[in-house]
């Protein structure tokens, strides 16, 4: 018995070792496959990069509004209102409000969306104690002015420091983006707006609504993408009076902040960023081949961009409000048009977590670290003007017009530019990839905390930081 | 300057010729690692497709409701109600409902979701004409039952034929999806009761809501998955006293119907689905691998598959609701469950465009083909019961807990199967892939017409193939 034994022990070994060859040979087709895909992938990347589309003409002058109308195009003083039929309309709502015997939060997890807490807490709140009459006061703290653009009504603060002669007023436009508003920085006015001990400058700042949100008329037909956003606010500037302005944006106000320094780049002085990525594709196929060596392409901040399977089934999760906004914004708009309590968890679901991801784990949610007046501040600003459909559209025109805002993503802009990088912020550019569309980038500050709504979150470290890249600017000029 | 002209289109030819050669260098580099890329692939889906796993050990006992209740295991009689404050609530919810004067469609599409043409007949039919009183008495014209199972109250509807002893009686479970309900079944139930000629069998139906779905109570805790509701509906069925029993399913409810008939082979007698597809990931690999040669894969239905460019293209498009719901159910359920028509638009809009969708380009959205009252008595089942989150949340536990439903989709059932396809069905397998999964794929009906939702759209063609799928399944038993 034992030699057949020994026998079949052989065979068995024969085996093991056709598989471990031929499990060779798969490796190596797989390997050399990924070798050969790579190299031809880094040279159509090489090629991509390496040819930079021409600047587009565009048109400066594309009608947004309703075709029949003779806009007034003067600029009007405009007051905010929280009229008694809307806070009644808003009081019967609450009333009727459908309580939530079936919304309780599930058992051991909090990850399905707004949890059951948050939601009562900001229900509460609403309800209570926020007081429209105050909240009206507060948000006319600032004077508010309309102007017609292409066929829009578009709706802005602008805020003139009170300073003598030996301090320099330098314009800064302000953008926001989604689910933001002005009221992203107010806290930042004030500070943009006094004087500093150190620096021979401080700002005059024009913060608009931008189209389609609040008081900012949307657009009554397809096309009103973040470029065109950036010729519609070039606009209005112009309007204004302002031909030379520097400028500070985060969320999509960085998509259409990069497109106007790349269309008016003698017209912007300065870009404050704090959103500092690369828009282009490329940056996206170097993100996803970087996965290879983080290290090499991220460096410190290889934690932030990697590891990529982790970061792509975390957008997975938190970008479904993208899918849905890009493809049927008409349809979910009704719902959050129509409910109060619909709308604040929206939007405030997604000021807690792209703030800190951790908040989703947590059973207050992270509300605490907020005021809740400041987010159903910036709720009402979407309800009290019915606009969040228009809001929502933005995302479609994105989804539908890629083709554009891509190739202008591509061409590069001689503006001096300053990216703030918050530790949460949801993707980042390493330097060299920011460089390809910021050439002239003059520096970058880099936060050990933070998240993607900056002014919101922390209004006095976003203005500090404006002002010292604004004052690098300014030595650089002065240098040349 | 004649010869300097030659020379000079010499030299642009010799630059074009090199630029052509290494044009030809990055084909070949392309197409040979495509080649390697397929073979490898195209092995390790064999290597997937001849590797079945096991049949998991299932526990048929997991408690979905709260830990402490004591439940009543009894079948009770139910009743659907609209109930006087449900009515009232519902008034005064229309009458605060925010018109929608910054919510017209945009001009020149109207793809932008649901479209104001189709809310706003919506709204006048359920505001003016929709009659609670009668829909009542609608919805009970089928006796309704309610037990308890794992914890969860179990809503079904259950309707005996009245017929003779020549006639055999066969019990038949009938699975509704997203976002339908029982109401998907109500024209189908009496065709599928009442005896015909040339049949010597009728049904016996039983018609649940889906755990989470209108009367049937949601999980309070994560994991009820499709495969747990079909343990849910399998321990129904021995509840109500049926052993064995034929199966009809479409939408999602497909997806529980292949589990069932998967993990219970000897309970399942026969399935009849108008969703026929394979849901295993080798089946999406096959098609993707497929676009290469359509008509190879999938013969007469390559334009049903393919392009896969514009396919993939329509999912994005439509599949949004699927990464919210998926990803924040109980975000997007605030808003839905607290306003009506934003319920309504959100369910009529995937009715709309999954049935046909040729009904995006039109300007009344294809609303007219439907009745307007099924399309809200069906919204109504949601509505009154408060059930749309815990609907929603569905889709969370599918994305949560995908392994498993993948690993039992790849398990063969030798259940009798019969496949309806309508023509605009979402995504179809062809019937080699189909017989992967249901080896014992007894026989198709390929439409010329008909969307998703079959079963609300035709119930004559439906119910009639379902007569054919079953004369046909006990024909070849009485053969063995």
């Amino acid at each position: 018995m034992a030699p057949k034994k020994k026998n079949k022990v052989n065979v068995k070994n024969k085996n093991e070792k056709i598989k471990e060859k031929s499990n060779n040979y798969i490796w190596l087709l797989v390997v050399s496959a990924a070798v050969v895909l790579l190299a031809v992938l880094s040279f159509r990347l090489y090629i991509k990069l390496s040819t930079v589309p021409e600047l587009p003409k565009v048109d400066l002058n594309v009608w947004w509004g309703p075709n029949t109308t003779n806009p007034d195009t003067s600029i009007r003083k405009y007051r905010i209102l929280f009229s008694d039929s809307m806070q009644e309309n808003l009081r019967r709502k609450f009333e009727t409000f459908r309580r939530a015997t079936r919304l309780k939060s599930l058992e051991e997890t909090a990850a399905y969306g707004i949890n059951s807490y948050v939601l009562a807490q900001i229900f509460a709140h609403w309800q209570f104690k926020y007081k429209y009459t105050e909240r009206v006061r507060y948000f006319n703290r600032y004077e508010h002015f309309r102007t017609n653009i292409q066929g829009l009504d578009v709706h802005y603060v602008h805020v003139k420091p009170n300073v003598g002669n030996n301090v320099k007023v330098l314009p800064l436009l302000l953008l926001h983006g989604f689910p933001g508003s002005i009221k992203d920085f107010y806290e930042v006015i004030p500070i943009l707006t006094t004087p500093r001990v150190g620096y021979d400058f401080v700002f005059e700042v024009i913060v608009p609504s931008l189209p389609g949100f609040a008081f900012s008329q949307g657009a009554v037909r397809p096309g009103l993408t973040a470029y065109q956003m950036a010729i519609v606010l070039r606009n209005l500037m112009e309007r204004i009076g302002i031909k030379q302005f520097y400028l500070q944006a985060g969320d999509y106000g960085h998509n259409i902040g990069s497109h106007l320094a790349t269309l008016f780049p003698n017209q912007v002085l300065g870009y404050h960023t704090n959103n500092p990525i690369n828009l282009s594709g490329s940056a996206s196929v170097v993100w996803v081949v970087g996965s290879i060596w983080p290290t090499l392409v991220a460096k410190e901040f290889a934690d932030r961009l990697y590891p990529l399977r982790e970061k792509l089934a975390y957008y997975l999760e938190e970008f479904g409000f993208k899918h849905i906004q890009g493809t049927k914004p008409d349809t979910l708009g009704v719902a959050l048009q129509d409910s109060p309590l619909g709308l604040a968890a929206y939007i405030i679901d997604r000021i807690l977590l792209f703030t800190d991801p951790a908040n989703k784990y947590k059973e207050d949610g992270g509300l605490p670290s907020f005021n809740s007046t400041d987010l159903i501040d910036n709720v009402m600003l979407y309800w009290s003007t019915g606009s969040i459909t228009t809001a929502l559209r933005f995302f479609k025109e994105m989804y539908l017009n890629n083709e554009m805002e891509d190739k202008l993503a591509r061409i590069s802009t001689t503006v001096p530019t300053w990216g703030l990088r918050a530790k949460h912020e949801l993707t980042h550019s390493p330097d060299f990839v920011l460089r390809w569309k910021f050439p002239n980038l003059v520096g970058t500050t880099n936060l050990d905390d933070g998240g993607h709504y900056l002014a919101f979150e922390k209004p006095e470290v976003l203005s500090n930081d404006v002002f010292r890249a604004v004052k690098r600017f300014l030595e650089l000029k002065k240098n040349k």
